[in-house]
């Protein structure tokens, strides 16, 4: 439970870098990231580098004691660069070109671009690689931010074809996988193939989700090619990039592949998110203070996975930021719950983004710990007071790292995309379908781990498969051989790696552990909501139906007013053959945690519970005071059992 | 009335095809549709052409006792083609071009796309043109969608140039005509006139109106170059296109002159057509599950005219579509009723689309007779019940031709794309007033034929013109020399050819059979409803309303509030100055019905009615249970007189 | 007082001029505007002048005693210059390039389209510029419509390099004053510097504002050439252009600077501006067909200061017009009422747009005073009763101009394309809160001159300034040296010129008057509304809020519900922390004009009084019948004290 800070020396005057350290340290921080986007001054002129401002910066933080984290700066390259390459620049789906003049106007395809980070990359490992103050490196920003990837460009078409070549081996088997049969779409060889956009009317599907495959591989091995040279000239330094939230246009599964980085880091705007994410409108206006109590978590859980157990906040909302279509206030209390909420879901380390509000160019209205004037901000106060709360108890300050939870969700990054490229309701999206169960699973009180499909499931009680677009024969060897009960949302295995679908109809290969066969699915207007009841809960379905033919054993548990079944299952296995309204999520996952042995809490609205090693926390983002759902003697390490809004507690059972 | 399918052999092993044939002919399916899209397979490399795969597809098909419609391929040009002639790929109105990768990615002025079209489709008539089995030729497939008309090319250019120069003679007739003193837009000469795309504000009405008139032109010859090959190489067939619904892009009148097709074909798909027309919210909620009422009755009465009495289902329904916002699952009865429904507005064929759901590709959520295991799809078996009930009454399967109706609606192309390219209100669109005229007359139980302006009058009791933005001296003559009632609608006579304001106000020729001057017009918001009464019926204008001035001899029949007349007549002659309320339609044309003698019925929401020879047929798309109206001593040939939803009933009169 | 039209004598055969001539002179009208888009006639092929038509039209209009305003035709470069050159046409943002075929389709940076527009200004300027009757000459047509600036070229480009070159000197100056540090956005030289279109996320804010300077600029140097050549050739003339309703795209102050014109003409369009505009649905709803009771007046205002209290309307509405989304007809009365609103609030003449609708190009459905049967309109009808009661009142045809007003509004352009620049809040529009600062005023029956912040604000009573973005050293001594009550409104002094953060925090130079600190600021998403009281008045703030620390001495008038000062003073200065309700605003506004010792009237919904000279004219836009509040002895010079909706009086107090 380490807090940090963001902070870029190169935008304050040298006379003020010792005493921004001081104050730092005097503030209860560890950890500051330095230098990304500083490219055009560590170089401002081709192979002209200038490291005395880093180098001073760098020992003026360490000397204060700051452990340092160094970010490369390849989100922005520098304006010389891209007039001696102009092709860096990335080309947009309609063919524009973005220019040079805000950030990450470059194509990451780009062989010249990865020769050129790959240099600046070397000569900063090759200088402070071995620091030992600099304990960490950050690769680039926020990868795929601004909808800069994919990138349509030249490169990247070339790049496809290879990839494309390497995939299928030869052109026939590509149009035979792709069905390209359809609408004379097949190819002469590899070189004619075009990128998916512009097309009259939809593409191919598979052609979008091949090249959505390429595109996030492309941004996996431009991490890559900086990681190896980290790694190569800064051996002990942890190696991540920052992630963001609710963020899917590339798989962090495939990313993180092979010790890409040591833990996940990720950057955590919960007013923001929740401004700009598909949410119920009375959501928002509820939560438009403290963000929606789930909307964190479920990155928190998420990446916690993906750094197999390590992840940091590298940016976490200091007050109001600048990109939502509104900007609030965060309530008082928030930027130190949502510290305390991430160490409660296994944060290492908190890092505030950023240490002052700067008051010129792009982010001006983007506050930090600090007001341009440098007094501390409404946020510096409360990091102030979560450090000293931390230093003040063993126990917050000695908390192991969290332990796996008995509940699995499955995210998967790829039926993300495949549901983008075929919604077939305008209102279909996967990840607010997932998001729906794990609040469902959040409000009984549930600790929730959030993996990938190929996670060891063995010691799970519940595994929840919001859907989950392709089956594979090692997930039905998984369920065989767990002792869980699952789950599965409407179009699990719907659909094969080509993009077909299955043979047998859905679920496919789902069907040897649930005999059941989807004849037709339907895509619902929002008046359309077909009525059912589930364990004695009234509801609808909204947005996708599916009609249910239940092969032998499988026994209907809810039926549709028309007949047609609702949920179904087969022993351990439970189906939905629809999106289901909120209530009725939370009846079928409240039945199957039951079966599955869980204890499972009623928490007020707003209230949100997590367990790490002995300590349990309670956060109230609702704005009525509640009560904590603490047994009678329990012992707090902090705050009282009464929650006011924006408020937390903790507390050991005795 | 015959049943049909759509079919692409090529999409499926050759193992499946005698299967496939054999179950059609036993699911009383007499018609097949072929080998559209499949250009790729039939010309794999430039000039080397594959006929043994359509030998055996037709074969197999026509040994099974089948008739075939061939289908040209030219909807999707092969990727080698657009390699070797890149300019084939059409140019949007910003400047883009669409790419290869799905369909219609072709500039229907592309000189060279043309002669490539008659290449191929010169070579399959001369293969099949005279196979005894193959009774019909398909050209392309549904000209214009995707919105890939117009193109702005620059071959687009240069034919609109020559179009215009035929049209004009001279620079300065055109520059008169089109009134190009206004703001300078004089051209020197004709190779000078661009394109009416990306002007800082709206082009001349009449240069955009014209590129229509050209565009719809080049639809048309680029249609009659292939059907000019079939002539000759498939003397015998009918020639036919499939056009689509509520579809305005072309002049279908035009399209057919001289006898460019034999039979009016289109696709019906009422679920994605209720659900993307500019309906009230209320009716796209009541009948989302079975189409409006009125949704394809308006295209089988448009279609039967465009057709001279001929008309096809090329494509209906068979279940759940993709393409709209949102696609359900229609109510069980209602791919049967929609068989009825076409035969009953006099369709020879209704075929379905398709055969067997494809699971791969763009279309595979698109549903058929069959799923993708090859078990019949609800609507299979609806086929099935339909096909038996056909065979098993000889009245049914002896039905004469439809006869002319007693009402006549008047559709104009070119009115819809003056009031588009001049809607002076947003919420004007021709085609939707058209649409509410044609629901009021079929609400009260009429027959109604959809016609063009230079149709026959003669023989019509009840003549109803929605609008129609430019008076001709022949329908002046027409009405005098009809003995009908006459109803036109706003904004009727309001332009000349040359697209001005006659110089005698609007409108215009109309004023010889009706003396008025429109002396102001205004669109109204929707907050603007100006108030009048009509036979007793209180209700309201909305979207757009005149000022008339009743010349000597006509009678003011209502007024709105503020004075201004509502409806005015002369003799057989009405003419209403305002878009009313659908009540208010009701009552207009209610009154001038009976005024016409005609017999007028009440029926309930969501029944309609419809005559063919003499058996009379009642199609319930309400969601309660109605009676249908016939007598007491009808005698039921289907069903009974209690329809429940989805459900239909014909019956003779004793 | 004096009436004018618009006429295009070339849109007409040359036998109707005498004719028209004749009937405008009888119908009262003294002014008429020609000539303006008539290019492709007075030079019909390069270099070949044809005078000829014109040399007519003048000596016809003339001879019947008018007085002439000549427009330059530069607003539509004809066919054959776009063909020699055509790099005259404009660029827009995402790239592509304005088509010819409608007007304003040039780049106002394009050096040799300001050659050529010299070279036809100088040709017709040498023609007319000595003639008795040609009293004006009015440069091009409303510059900027049509969102045809800024253009994107290279033209521009390369002399926004030159112009910033000009105002930064050196490139390090500039990097530093746009804090290039950031994100690594540094140039290397000036001409490396590209447009700040295009960015894969938002530019840099001080480069979208210098562009929006520069753009500026280049719009009043565009002007300035021709007005240079008016000058020396047509020495006695008034020069002017004429302007638009709520158009803030270039700084019309600027842009008048150093005699560039000698009076401010704007085009006046009530009906269509109120739909357009961000109004409330209610109010869009009430005044549809009268326009909302100050959207002319908001102009009227603001350009009599722009013309140092002269100013003309060129073109006003006539009846319904072609542009905005719904056109209806005006209530009648208010052609008529409009006049004599514009010379209440100090016009010298009212020119109608137009003599006669055009049936044809693209303004066909732009009424005028004739319809195109050459019938008065119903506008016509109410101009010649407006002439009449005119030409009878020795009161109303002597009215002397408008004096200074006791209130002044600050209205600046550069605090609109700040807060564009960076809404932060999606729903935030300078321009609307200046309008509804305005409305408040006028509601209370106040005169307002509209003001730029460098007015002479000695003589006034209260001073309103709604926000302003940049405060500035001579504004603060202004309050000093003033004896006014001020209230600034939220945003005030948040930013340096260089787009900046003062490091003292907002409102920066505005503290030493008021001492506080803006300590964070949000937006405000519709659901939060923090509620408030001021003069016992409840309301909320919606929008904007800011959290304010006062300083010594300052004064908190209200303070939210969540104790953040709402209001706070210090002596005369009154500083509002948030967008606040309309009731609120009122409240504030009542409060400030009673410390100003103003008299403050309280008028019914939708009536509105100016005083001119010693008439004060009272306006009904509503749609009851209300009293005037004229006193009990008024002299009534037009109408009477009861008001029907649509009508006015004017009086004399006894």
């Amino acid at each position: 439970m380490q807090l940090g800070v963001c902070y870029y020396p190169e935008q304050w005057p040298r006379s003020m870098w010792a005493n921004d350290a001081k104050r730092m340290v005097e503030l209860g921080i560890s950890h500051v990231r330095i230098a990304e986007f500083a490219w055009s001054r560590m170089e401002p002129r081709a192979h002209e580098y200038d490291w005395t401002w880093l180098d001073e910066a760098v020992s003026t933080l360490a000397g204060a004691g700051l452990k340092i984290v160094l970010g490369t700066p390849t989100a922005s390259p520098p304006r010389w660069l891209i007039d001696a390459y102009p092709d860096i620049l990335p080309l947009r789906a309609d063919g524009t070109r973005w220019n040079f003049g805000s950030r990450r106007h470059y194509d990451v395809s780009s062989e010249r671009y990865r020769e050129e980070c790959v240099r600046i990359v070397t000569a900063m490992a090759r200088r402070y690689g071995k620091h030992p103050s600099v304990i960490a490196w950050q690769t680039d920003n926020e990868l795929g931010c601004h909808d800069t990837i994919p990138s349509y460009s030249t490169a990247a078409l070339t790049r496809f074809r290879t990839w494309l070549a390497r995939r299928y081996e030869t052109i026939d088997a590509l149009n035979r996988a792709w069905g390209n049969v359809f609408w004379s779409m097949e190819y002469p060889s590899f070189d004619t193939i075009g990128l998916p956009n512009l097309t009259p009317t939809d593409a191919n599907p598979i052609h979008l989700l091949d090249f959505r495959r390429f595109m996030s591989d492309e941004v996996a091995s431009f991490h890559r090619e900086q990681a190896d040279v980290l790694r190569e000239f800064a051996p002990g330094a942890d190696v991540l990039h920052n992630f963001m939230g609710f963020f899917t246009t590339f798989d962090h599964y495939r990313f993180v592949e092979n010790g890409a980085v040591d833990v996940a880091a990720w950057d955590s705007y919960p007013l923001a998110r929740t401004e700009v994410i598909a949410l119920p409108e009375e959501d928002k206006a509820r939560y438009a203070r403290t963000g929606h109590p789930d909307v964190s978590a479920f990155d928190h859980d998420r990446y916690r996975a993906i750094g197999a157990g390590r992840f940091w906040i590298m940016e976490q909302e200091a007050g109001p930021v600048n990109w939502a279509p509104w900007n609030p206030v965060p309530a008082p209390g928030m930027v130190r719950l949502w510290a305390y909420e991430a160490f409660a879901h296994g944060a290492e380390l908190v890092s505030y983004f950023r240490w002052r509000q700067c008051p010129y160019a792009q982010e001006q209205m983007h506050s930090g710990l600090n007001l341009p004037d440098n007094q501390l901000s409404q946020g510096g106060l409360e990091v102030a007071r979560a450090a000293q709360e931390i230093a003040a108890s063993s126990v917050l300050s000695g908390l192991p790292p969290a332990s796996r939870a008995k509940v699995a969700l499955v995210f998967d990054y790829e039926t993300q995309w495949m549901f983008e490229i075929q919604r077939h309701g305008k209102t279909f999206d996967y990840q607010t379908l997932a998001f729906d169960y794990y609040q469902a699973l959040r409000e009984m009180s549930l600790d929730v781990d959030i993996v990938s499909r190929n996670a060891d499931f063995s010691q799970y009680s519940l595994v929840v498969v919001p859907s989950l677009a392709v089956m594979s024969d090692d997930l039905v060897r998984a369920i065989e051989n767990s002792s869980a009960q699952w789950v599965f949302g409407p179009r699990s295995g719907s659909r094969t790696p080509e993009f077909s679908i299955p043979l047998t109809l859905p679920p496919g290969l789902l069907q040897s552990a649930l005999p059941v066969r989807v004849l037709e699915a339907e895509s619902l207007r929002p008046t359309l909501t077909p009525a059912t009841s589930l364990h004695g809960v009234e509801g609808n379905a909204i947005h996708w139906r599916e009609h249910l033919q239940p092969g032998a054993g499988t026994e209907v548990l809810a039926r549709f007013d028309d007949g047609w079944p609702a949920v179904v299952s087969h022993g351990r296995v439970r189906y939905a053959g629809a999106w289901f309204d909120h209530a009725l999520h939370r009846a079928l996952l409240d039945d199957a945690a039951r079966a599955a042995g869980l204890a499972i809490g009623t928490l007020p609205e707003g209230l949100r519970v997590r367990r790490r090693g002995d300590v349990t926390f309670a956060f109230n983002f609702g704005p009525d005071v509640v009560a904590a759902p603490a047994p009678a003697n329990a012992r707090f390490v902090l705050g009282t059992r009464e929650l006011r809004t924006a408020d937390l507690c903790a507390w050991l059972e005795a």
